[in-house]
């Protein structure tokens, strides 16, 4: 399948700290994602170090790749070997020029840093002047922090926008960049992306592929690119179809949906997270977790959205079976009996948790992460999960999960995710 | 600063939902450090899509940024838009041949899997086939799920390492690649690396770079390439001296651990979680947490490493000032007279948790993560952090972080980290 019908963009990320592996870009992900959503179809992302050269080889590529944007992102800093502004002016054949304007901004900029930090000086005002140069006839744009951005018009194309390296800065520029002349020309001629996106979870990619050769046997799916991602046990299935067939991409959409149905989490692409908020809050409900082998994973993840205090009662991270009496209530015969990781303990976290907390909603999560622990009958991976409800709801679950010990507790966090999903009736009806 | 002495290195990965955003490329990262680590200077690394065009460029355009090695990751399944093996064996000139004895060995595995799943006929008989198609001359690499690597010779270079996709695959074989003797022969002439690292906590990069300056004023250090990498509130500084240079990098290594003493976590680049897993275990005491605003984070660090059932006694999520009282005993009166978020409640927290636990350290986090909730007094960002232990030790912090508010948690969840080495004895002595 492909949508060799849409215009390229292509995505240049410079900084040598990204090629010895210590850190991942993140600007690639963010601007890929926001280009697709303008229309765009993504050629490449590529990292190169700060080596003028390589930069220019960089830009050189995109544009034989046809790309008609390419977005770069760092090296506009002060210092030496920040040389993006210099290469891509070379690469648009125009000279660099002193922005008086410019110049005046960001030395208010960095006044009042310096006299916050007592740094000052010659170095300053050489670094402002640096910062300042823009190539001719170029849009700049004002700093988030200290860097001002470019939007370089190559004659013959193609148009060079050119971004800070961190990520705020980056982030927060982009509206601005949509706002210039030229970005806002070359986006009339680029047809909406009409992208569709469904949610499903624990379905494995292959059930997609089957459905897609299955529909696919019977009418000419080609216009539509059909993209499957899994993260975080969720798959999320993107169709982006060609601009006429608009048409073909829905009934696809609907019967995804309707064929998955049992695993669907949502038909707009919504997360099981947003879900999961937004149904808590509807509801005026709270949750308190009881927690093993994820160790405080699940409670960390129910606070990742601002709001949370209106629905997260709290948890507990009974790692010992002392904690799971004393904070839980879990009988230390029940632990004797049926062990820590069991479905009888995963309920008695799920109601320790609710009631101590004086929660509506409680859930325990035990299991053996491994990488030691596990038996024949209790492998590693194994992991109990309970949910259960003030107006007496119980959910229970047991599975052996896959991988490694990160592997098992992210999917036993994933997995607890949905089992609250369920529990609170926020899946769509089937 | 350059390392152009170096042999270069280029990494290419395909993969067509890799250029939407969805996610984020996890081997390029892998792949850089395994690279750089073997003493190459790694030219870039490049994302492409699924097309077959896009993928030939990208190994040309490894070839002349001149790369001896190019490693592919992904495009190695069964179905028909997995096209690497053909696009490198036009790449070399090779043509593709099956192999015999990898077919089998395919074979075998997908016998096992189909009988597990109850899929099988022609259509795995095809996938079987494609996937033991070898260019000639080529070594072939026993896969590590169903796809082979490849280990392909071009005439006149680079070499290129083919490798599947899944980042559990790809690492997987890569102990198997290093063992090929094309490799072997290559790594031959690969000076070797003599990186040396430090870990600071809380020290800025601008430091670093004022002091490399200070020191370079005095003497040439153009032959050590020095790269920073702040990631979890720690800055990583790696030094990569030239083949010649290295006892100007060891000079350089003592200078930068000894005028930024206060901020040393460690000298040889070993991480906070890892100093603190050592000592605790190597100590034998215990940790419990109270945590308000990083709900559980913090915990779930901690558990994050194998091995921490030894140490790690439990933790509380105490969002909420009734859970705050009710788990962890923080007296209602603190509260109204200080506030949820002062030190006062932190170290009520510390307290209450070691005291529940029955542990031996105890910390306490509370602070206004965001976005609202912040006051003149207590603004957003603002964290309250108290360790405790049995014997007396009171180690308090607050501070007022920056950033959003999955930022702010994540810092305090890094400071909270930190506190616990500098209270457990972990950090080097000044």
């Amino acid at each position: 399948m492909d949508a060799g019908e849409r215009p390229r963009a292509a995505v240049v990320v410079t900084g040598s700290e990204l090629l010895t592996g210590t850190i991942s870009d993140r600007n690639g992900p963010w601007l890929s994602r926001e280009l697709v959503g303008l229309g765009f179809e993504v050629a490449h992302v590529l990292v190169v170090g700060d080596r003028p050269e390589d930069l220019a080889d960089a830009l050189a590529f995109g544009a034989d790749a046809g790309a008609t944007l390419v977005v770069t992102s760092g090296g506009l800093g002060p210092t030496a070997d920040d040389l993006t502004a210099e290469v891509v002016a070379s690469f648009a054949g125009a000279p660099l020029e002193l922005d008086e304007g410019m110049r005046a901004h960001i030395a208010d900029i960095l006044a009042g840093w310096a006299s916050r930090t007592g740094f000052g000086g010659p170095a300053l005002e050489e670094a402002n002047r640096k910062q300042a140069m823009v190539p001719r006839g170029a849009v700049a744009l004002a700093p988030v922090g200290t860097a001002p951005g470019l939007v370089v018009s190559r004659p013959g194309g193609p148009l060079v926008v050119v971004l800070p390296g961190p990520p705020r800065e980056l982030q927060g520029m982009w509206p601005a960049v949509l706002d210039t002349e030229p970005v806002r020309e070359l986006l009339a001629g680029v047809p909406s992306p009409g992208a569709r996106s469904l949610r499903f979870f624990g379905l494995p990619e292959s059930e997609i592929a089957a459905t897609l050769r299955d529909i696919g046997a019977g009418r000419d799916l080609s216009a539509v690119e059909v993209t499957t991602c899994l993260r975080r046990s969720e798959l999320e299935v993107d169709l982006r179809p060609r601009p006429e067939a608009s048409g073909i991409a829905d009934e696809l959409h609907a019967q995804l949906a309707a064929r998955h149905a049992k695993h669907l989490v949502s038909v707009d692409g919504t997360s099981t997270d947003e879900l999961l908020a937004r149904v808590l809050t509807a509801r005026g409900v709270t949750v308190a977790t009881g927690e093993s082998c994820t160790g405080g994973m699940l409670a960390a993840r129910l606070v990742d959205l601002a709001g949370s205090s209106a629905y997260v009662a709290g948890g507990v991270v009974a790692y010992s079976n002392e904690a799971k009496t004393a904070l839980l209530d879990v009988p230390t015969e029940l632990v004797v009996e049926h062990g820590a990781v069991s479905p009888e303990v995963a309920r008695a976290l799920a109601d320790g948790a609710r009631t101590r907390f004086g929660a509506d909603i409680g859930i325990g999560i035990t299991g053996v992460a491994g990488p030691g622990g596990g038996t024949e009958a209790k492998p590693v991976g194994y992991v109990c999960f309970c949910v259960t409800t003030s107006d007496g709801t119980l959910l229970a679950r047991d599975r052996v999960l896959p991988g490694s010990r990160a592997d098992i507790r992210e999917r036993a966090t994933d997995t607890g995710m949905h089992l609250l999903l369920r529990a609170a009736g926020g899946l769509p009806p089937r």
